[in-house]
């Protein structure tokens, strides 16, 4: 029986940006180094940072990224870390001539061994998976290579991602050859309450597999997804033996022990996948003798965050990496004294701090009093910067050239706040946050090019229940990291006053909707789950509300397409994961 | 040897709305059996229009499908029709276990044959595009049956559009079991050319199945997408027989002579399908005897459109369909007196007739007089509505609550207008065509809520270049079909003045871009051929002009992510086709 010491490399790469990738590959590996690692597992396609959609496509890119792979292998032994093999995802190619349909350059989706200056090792994904927020086939071509090195005696196999959460191959080959290790590089983006699966999913594929497993997760926010870390490892059994935090960078060091010694030989073997293919089974050798005996560490278990703290978090991540990785340094939001806006005012002071959180107050001749107090209260709370806007001399101007009235009228208000926003933007280099939640995207409560107008949407995938929660919930704590140090920093009457879009006099939100509570819940049933109107009724939602909810929703497709990106939290954030044709006459009936 | 008479529906159905759908289903049939034809084929997913995107994951919506398939069927029947055999596209279940990453129902894209008032036979597409506007990973699973029906002696066989495509899988099945006839419901959306590469296609695989082929193509416009038709019939040699014409709706109907007559035994008979698959024949037989010798009609032959007369009824018939499936009655679009305003306003005219146009003439400060004579010449050559809204006390009227310079005071002109024109929309329900062309849209040279505002979005997939060779085409010619009768519909001035955006003194398109000419090669070779900047260079493109427009391309992801929807005509219109994080570091080197 052997013991080695994994490191865990937690992070957060950019994408496209390869030299910052590397930069950081190699400081990580010095940590781990001095901590005493006999191995560095990072994560998924690291080096060009996941997920790259068409860049993948581009000849040059590719080339840029198998480069930078070699250059940063000769530079870690350059730098005295050539003796600590290091795994790490990048975008390698099949070398399959071309065909209708297969992406151009037929990429693989890679992970590759570098050890004393070379890239020793090279697997890519098997399983490509093509739901949810991914499109694997239209990117990526199939793996069918499986490492094996021995590192100190012990067989250590490399798998990626989806080759966990698929039925047959890489895993079911590790199980037929034998392995005493199996790490795993994942991009496995954030869902609320996925950590419990994804320990669930370890667990079994480590019995599977038949020995322990490394799984290490991308960290930070890289367009509409947000990446959660949540690193884990398990021993044979299906134990977990240490795991990571969540929503922050971090490098966990476990040693494992009784770890089986193979004396397997070397060379490529074949193997039966399972699932109608063969996957050939590479081993090599870098050490064959188990390292001394030494006295291991406590293996980390970070606690789990609760669902409100996790959620936040996910926010506030999402907001900071979208800010900075797009070169932006301050962001722009209107405030209207509402919960929505004030709620995502928070994230941002809690995401790049008040200093660089504007705020706009833009009221118009329906606004009503407590809209400027309660937006002038979180201000003072915050310490955020703000400036007034009056929006009715604007108004005025337009209906002077056309006639609006009702509906029209109401969008121009809208529309007159975000020209505003974007105006203040171009001037100032401030990256505007729109401040719509889930049920108004869903139910297409807003104007398009009005309140829609913006660059990022922390809240979208949101509903208007959980806002009011994650208001409560941010009043009452804080979590390492967040940057405003303010006490209950949203106004109570922002959170308990009744909700309005002040676009007309005495306008309430339940004019147009159902109470939120009823309409959050119908909403789940038909966007996350799919039902149709005869399943809803069943489930007990009232037949009259579920046509006319399922009308507006199906109607609004069009300007949730045109809406911002922002944090997916859930299943279906009307991203890539619940598209509708524009054009569709398809109406469920209810009767 | 025996003769059948055939009749391709080359139709336009809408998505999602079944009864629509299955109305024009039975009236088609009808025509084709008062011509006399012994087999109507329909297109793909007939039933429910095509792409119908997430639908497909409804279990209502499938199950509302198959029910009006089955409904059809009697109907048929009922109304006299049974004896005539059509096939037609709907989408069926394969009834799979679910699985993760398995599309929800394990949804199939079928097609089915209806005899005698019943559906007599079943099946689906094996090859599932996902690539370029294809994504049918994600809502199909593959077919594994392939049925061949006797009809009066002859075999025919079906398969479903992409199964053309590939190597292997039916058509190989074809060639092995023996048919003298395959036919092809399809939905192959238009593209520049493609009619070529369609006819060659079918040449190929008729000789490769050893029999006659019938492709019948969708027409019609669909969101992005626009199906062209340019229906064909090939004989076993690959010699073309009959051709349907492009962007119209058609009743081709072909009498095919010298078809081998069968005796094979009905049954269920596996064959290997050369892509690691196996696909299980349904041999069956509706009727066994010839028909009488009887006189052969000519086959029509249309004529193909050139490449200007293509891509203009491309954009005519896109934007009919999305203004009327979507409900519209009207268009709404600001007309500057500049081409890119005067080609979409024209197209527009000939898509739903002159008085159906709304356009508004919204000269600012910075106007020059050309702009509105051109404009307001425009209105009388044509007839369509018009009006006019001047934008200087509005924009007046923002400067004094908000400080804006230089580029944004010039975008928050452009914003201005759009707000005009969706207030205008909300108001009188006129869909809002946006105006800009596809090389702005590259390089991001508009406004995001401002120029590039509104519903659909025409030439946002014609190059500069190419407005203005349509703009000179269209003076000179007409088509059927088009709504618009007067001739020479564009000034001249509006084609040959120097192109300028107008919204700072004596602004010119080549202050901040290259010359169009110039521009529109490179555009080319960076976004549709994905060239590395290295590549450009080696193929004659200036170097420092390859890192700016690089650059711009790179950087106006985001605009393009929230431009409305557009027709697309070439490989890569800025849609599902090609897509870029919007986070995104890398950038191209050109040392």
């Amino acid at each position: 029986m052997a013991q080695l010491r994994i490191a865990l490399a937690q992070t957060n790469p950019t994408v496209g940006d390869l030299s910052a990738n590397a930069d950081r590959l190699v400081a990580w590996t010095r940590d781990a180094a001095e901590r005493g690692a006999h191995l560095v597992v990072f994560t998924e396609m690291f080096l060009t940072g996941y997920p790259v959609e068409d860049l993948v496509l581009r000849t040059s890119f590719v080339d840029a990224g198998i480069r930078t792979l070699e250059q940063v292998a000769r530079r870690l032994a350059e730098e005295g870390l050539g003796e600590l093999p290091v795994v790490a995802g990048y975008v390698d190619r099949a070398g399959l001539a071309p065909r209708v349909g297969q992406p151009k350059g037929a990429p693989l989706d890679a992970a590759a061994l570098l050890y004393q200056g070379e890239v020793v090792a090279r697997t890519a994904k098997h399983h490509l998976p093509n739901y949810g927020v991914f499109d694997e086939y239209r990117y990526f071509v199939r793996g069918d290579r499986l490492p094996i090195f021995r590192l100190h005696g012990v067989d250590v196999a490399v798998a990626v991602c989806e080759d966990l959460w698929q039925e047959g191959g890489p895993v079911s080959v590790v199980g037929q050859a034998g392995a005493g290790l199996l790490v795993v590089p994942n991009a496995s983006p954030y869902e609320k309450e996925k950590d419990d699966v994804r320990l669930e999913l370890c667990a079994r594929r480590a019995r599977e597999a038949g020995c322990a497993l490394v799984y290490v997760n991308q960290v930070g926010g890289q367009d509409e997804l947000v990446f959660d870390g949540d690193s884990i490892v398990v021993d044979g059994a299906g134990e977990l033996v240490a795991r990571a935090g969540q929503f922050r960078e971090e490098l966990l060091v476990v040693d494992l022990t009784g770890l089986p010694v193979s004396e397997a030989a070397p060379g490529a073997f074949p193997y039966d996948a399972g699932d109608g293919t063969t996957i050939t089974v590479d081993r090599l050798v870098l050490s064959g003798e188990p390292v001394a005996p030494y006295p291991a560490e406590p293996a980390p278990v970070a606690e789990r965050l609760d669902l409100h703290a996790e959620v936040y978090s996910a926010l506030v991540l999402a907001v900071r990496d979208y800010v900075a990785k797009n070169g932006f340094r301050s962001v722009i939001l209107g405030l209207s004294g509402g919960i929505d806006s004030a709620l995502t005012a928070t994230i941002a002071a809690d995401a790049v701090g008040p200093d660089r959180v504007n705020v706009v107050l833009m009221p118009s001749r329906y606004s009503s009093e407590h809209s400027l107090t309660d937006a002038e209260e979180l201000v003072r709370r915050q310490g955020v910067r703000s400036q007034v806007a009056p929006i009715a001399d604007i108004v005025t101007a337009f209906e002077k050239e056309i006639e609006l009235s009702g509906l029209a009228a109401e969008n121009l208000q809208a529309r007159v706040r975000g020209t505003i926003l974007m105006g203040l933007s171009n001037q100032n280099g401030h990256l505007v946050l729109t401040t719509g939640n889930k049920s108004e995207l869903a139910t297409g409560y807003s104007t398009l090019y009005g309140d829609s107008a913006g660059g990022f949407a922390p809240i979208k995938d949101v509903p208007k229940t959980m806002v009011w929660e994650l208001a409560r919930w941010r009043n009452a704590h804080t979590c390492a990291g967040f940057l405003l140090e303010a006490e209950r920093p949203i106004p109570e009457n922002s959170i308990s006053k009744e909700p309005s879009a002040e676009l007309r006099p005495d306008q309430r939100d339940t004019d147009s909707l159902p109470p939120y509570e009823v309409l959050d819940r119908l909403l789940d049933d038909y966007v996350e789950k799919d039902m149709g109107s005869q399943e809803l009724i069943a489930a007990g939602h009232d037949p009259e509300l579920v046509t006319r909810v399922i009308r507006l929703v199906d109607l609004a497709e069009y300007k949730r397409r045109q809406y911002p990106p922002g944090p997916k939290i859930t299943p279906k954030n009307f991203g890539r994961d619940r598209r509708l044709p524009i054009t569709n006459r398809w109406r469920e009936s209810t009767s």
